[in-house]
Formats: C-alpha cells, sequence, structure tokens
C-alpha cells in the first residue's frame, strides 16, 4: 500500500506518495511563508497532496493514510501540536483541519522523530528496534525509537536533549537557562569555540581571517581548517568533539539503545567527525558483557522527513 | 491469576506469591551469601520460592510464571544476566537454572526496573504509561516506563543515568570516569558535600560534631540538620538539591515521561527533599502548552521489588 508523508518546515512543505518500498513515486514542494493563518498553510499542504497523488498517477482512495512530520511539539494521539515556534502555532488542531480536505486517517509526529524513524527502517539504524538519531545543526535535535515504535514523549517533547544540562551554570543558552548541551554540541557552539580561541590565540588562524573574520564564521570553516592541518581548528575540533562524545554517552547510558545515529549538517563532516568523537567515547562499564556502542553517521538525505512521516502513517 | 515475584539482592532474597490484587499472599526470605556459586544461589531461591508458596497454601500449578528483579544488567529476552557486580556474576543463564526447578515460565528485569513497574502500576505513577523511577542512595538507579511497558534497553543498561556526565572533568567516578551524575545526587554525594563545608567553615557545623566527626556523617545526618534550621547544612542540602533538580529536568527533558518518580534511602527525606528540588526545576520551554511537570516520592516500600518482579513475571 502507498503512503503519503509530508514534511513540512519553517520554510518549506513536501508532500509525496511513497510505496512499499520506501521509495518517492510522486511529489510536490511550496513555500512554507509561516507568517500566515494556520489555515492557509494547511490548505497548500493538502494543495501539495494532490499534486504529489497527481504526479504518481493515483488517487486518494489509493493511499491508506498521510503522515505529517512537524517542527515541534505534537500529540500523536490527538492531532494535535503543542507548539511550534518555527511556524508560530500554539495548541492547533492539525488533524482536524487536514481533514477538512482528505478523508484518509491522519497521523503526525515530530520531524526529528520521523527522521529517527525513516533512519531505522531503511537508514544507519536498519534492522535495530531501539535507536536515537540526534541532529546536529544551529540546535541539537533528537527522536528516539523504542520496541521499534517512535516515543514521542507524554507531551511530545521527548528527545529535547538540547536543552539537558551538560554543564550547571555553564554557557548561557537561548532558552533562558544555562550549560544546556546546545551550548556545547551544535554547530553554533563550535563557530563560538572556534571565535574564542580566535579572540585568545590570534594571529594564527588563517582560516578565521580566510572565513572573513569571526563573524563570518561558519562550522564548515572550521571542520574544514581542522582537517587540512590548522593546529588552533584541531584543538577547537577535538574539544568540540569530546563534547559531542559525552552526549553521546549520555544518550547510550539513559536509554540503552542499540545505535545512536548522528545527523544534521555537522554530521555532513562525515568519517574526520565520527572517528574523532568515537576516540572520546568511554565505553560501558560492562567492559566486554556488552557489545561496543554502535555510532553512526546518518545515511538518508533530506528525504528522511518525507518518507518518516510516510512511515509514522503506516503506524495508524 | 497468582505470579511469583523474586526480588534479589546482594544481601537477601525476598520471595512471594502476589495476587491479582497485588498482595503477597505468602512469602519467604533468605540471605544471598554472594560468595557462593551460581548454582548454590539459584537452589535457594528455588527453596524460597516452593516456601513462599507452600504458605500461601498453593502448589507450582496454581501459579502462571516467575519473575525475578535482578540486581545488574539482564538481557530479558534471553533470561541471562550479563553483569552483576554485587552477585559476581557474569553472563550466566538464570532462566535456564530456575528451570531445573520449576516448568513454569522465568522472566527477569533489572530490579530498578521492577521497582519502576510496580511503581507504575499501584504506587507514586499509577495510571500512567509513561515514568520514571530514579532511586537515590549510595548510588543512583533509574527503572522507565514507555508505553505502559518497562525498557530495559538493548543490552539491559536503560536507565543507567547514574553514570552519564552532568559536569564534564568534575568529581572523580568510582567507574573511572569524572563528573558522573552520580557524584553530585547520590546520599555518598550529600555526604561529600557536607564534609567539604564542614572542613572549609567549621567550626559552626554542630551537625558534623553531632554524628561523632566527619567521617561518621551520613545523608539522614545533614538532612535532619538542614531541617532543623543549621545554616551550613541548609545550604549544602540546597545546593545538593539543585543537582537534584537539575537531574530530574535532563530526564524529563530526554524522555519526556508523564512524571518522575524518587525512591531509595534519601527520598525519605520526604516532602522536604520534593519541595525543595521542586523549588528548583525550570519547566518546559513549551510553557502553558505543557502541563508542569509531575515530580513525586515513590510510595511502595520494601515489597516494590518483590511486586514488580511478580508483574513482570505477567508480562511473559
Amino acid at each position: 500500500m502507498q503512503y503519503v508523508g509530508i514534511d513540512l518546515g519553517g520554510t518549506g512543505i513536501a508532500a509525496g506518495v511513497v510505496n512499499e518500498a520506501h521509495e518517492i513515486i510522486g511529489r510536490a514542494a511550496l513555500k512554507t511563508l509561516p507568517e500566515r493563518p494556520f489555515e492557509a498553510i494547511v490548505r497548500d499542504m493538502a494543495e501539495a497532496v494532490r499534486t504529489a497523488l497527481a504526479r504518481a498517477g493515483l488517487a486518494e482512495g489509493d493511499v491508506a493514510a498521510i503522515g505529517i512530520g512537524v517542527p515541534g511539539a505534537v500529540d500523536p494521539a490527538a492531532g494535535t501540536v503543542y507548539l511550534s515556534s518555527n511556524l508560530g502555532w500554539h495548541d492547533v488542531d492539525l488533524r482536524a483541519e487536514m481533514g477538512r480536505y482528505f478523508s484518509l486517517p491522519v497521523r503526525l509526529d515530530n520531524d526529528a522523530n520521523c527522521a529517527a524513524l525513516a533512519e531505522s527502517v531503511l537508514g544507519a539504524s536498519r534492522g535495530t528496534s531501539s535507536s536515537i538519531l540526534i541532529t546536529i545543526g544551529t540546535g541539537i535535535g533528537a527522536g528516539m525509537v523504542v520496541n521499534g515504535r517512535v516515543w514521542s514523549g507524554a507531551f511530545g517533547m521527548a528527545g529535547e536533549i538540547g536543552h539537558t544540562t551538560l554543564v550547571p551554570d555553564g554557557v548561557p543558552c537561548a532558552c533562558g537557562r544555562s550549560g544546556c548541551l546546545e551550548c556545547y554540541c551544535s554547530a553554533t557552539a563550535l563557530v563560538r569555540m572556534a571565535r574564542q580561541a580566535w579572540m585568545t590565540f590570534r594571529p594564527g588562524a588563517g582560516y578565521v581571517d580566510r572565513a572573513g573574520g569571526p563573524e563570518r564564521l561558519t562550522a564548515k570553516d572550521v571542520i574544514d581548517a581542522a582537517r587540512a592541518g590548522d593546529a588552533q581548528a584541531e584543538r577547537v575540533f577535538r574539544a568540540y568533539a569530546r563534547y559531542v562524545a559525552i552526549m553521546c554517552d549520555n544518550a547510550f547510558n539513559f536509554l540503552d539503545p542499540e545505535i545512536v545515529v548522528l545527523g544534521g549538517g555537522v554530521s555532513k563532516a562525515g568519517p574526520f567527525l565520527l572517528d574523532t568523537v568515537r576516540g572520546y567515547l568511554t565505553q560501558s562499564e560492562m567492559g566486554e558483557a556488552r557489545p561496543p556502542y554502535r555510532l553512526e553517521l546518518a545515511r538518508l538525505d533530506n528525504d528522511a522527513g518525507l518518507i518518516g512521516a510516510a512511515l509514522v502513517a503506516r503506524e495508524v
């Protein structure tokens, strides 16, 4: 059977029809324009679904359900969105609103959860029944799969590991607290650490000058310089990778999943990141009684969210 | 239907027959004497089960299954114990060994998981389908329930939150790492903090002298002194309670359970602990979109492990 998946982001809406082989056999994309009213955005989501169906040569009756990945906290059972800062939504009934356009079952989940489910079905965590996907970008997101099913949390907030405290009274966080994991493990954190090193040790950071100054520096600039052997960038990157390893250790010790998967922009650094982080992982107290932790890079690209949303639809 | 529950500890073995109302209708207790061979301990466990059955006036055929709570990492599916430091067990087939004495199905799980399940069925987290029980004693243990079922982890290690890092490069931990949560949130940590305060600020800590000196100080001494208004003990206790609050915040942000339950020796401090910790909890970023975190004290006492083991048996 086919399912429709919708990857709803702050920038774009991507809808697709996904077949049993997890291939997207028809798709459509639109701008989200999140400043519009909720109803207008949902109307466009419905429009994108219709276009994707038409491009797949299918009618509404040919698909079993619609799944939606939402950037925010959702109540999958009620079909509502508690809060999405990206979309400016607060307590909206997304399932009911979609129900105005289709008679199909509609299921929603958090976008990180959808991506985690997609990885666990056809990506890096394929074949496992427990996993966490941690996305490292501007912030830190996570989705977890337990007993083969997404665990969204009691209030759609599971996996908010970016705002667990890593350093009591540490770096101030945008959330109002201090020392959140996100302040040490995000791309933003890597850039901050590089800027601090530059301010402390300059000259000697050609990569900062090449980037056009500290305010233009990106995580990719730091990683590329570290990879190329710049000593200062390497020191910064190693300190950063150690924090990422602590984050992974904490996820292993808390949930004991079969695998932790790293996704998001920073994971594009590939084996350079993975190998450095692995070098800082501390293994379980159980020693040889437990197989070594499995830490891998995400395998699915931009379509993970869409395919994951279709997989969520399948769980109806 | 009745089930047998066994609470296996490093000190004692408690077996009981538990009825549908979760009452223990027959019980037996023996010393564990963990220096003995594995087979001898299991023989005594079987003996305790037989005694408990006889005291309940039942035969083996009157119960449906046997559940065992083990102090260590277990593989519930395989019925084996990966590692129990308390018992000196390493990769033993507990289910097979018990099978030599009974033809009943045997199921095992970690003892913290059993207690968490018992709390979620008839204790503080009754009526919820997701919860964490965190036990605060010499160390920190945790058991979690997700979707109404215990989540033991892929390798029986879920809930090892005592060894998640709370302070990178912090206080050295017995596990060989540094800054583990256990070094800030256990009863041992509270005593260490009180001793440090005493060394720094003495005189002025009558409670340390009354305890017979810093080396005799217990967590209860510190808590009692703080409750009685000793200024130094109060400062220490507040600093400690703040770490406990960070631990609870982290559990909420990671797993988003309906409730976090505090058990173990330190939880005997009751509302004095609970209210102080609650004062340091930071609420969710979602603000009013999410109901406030529910943090409660465990309600079941010493029988939680035994009843929880019987509940695990029911899951066969």
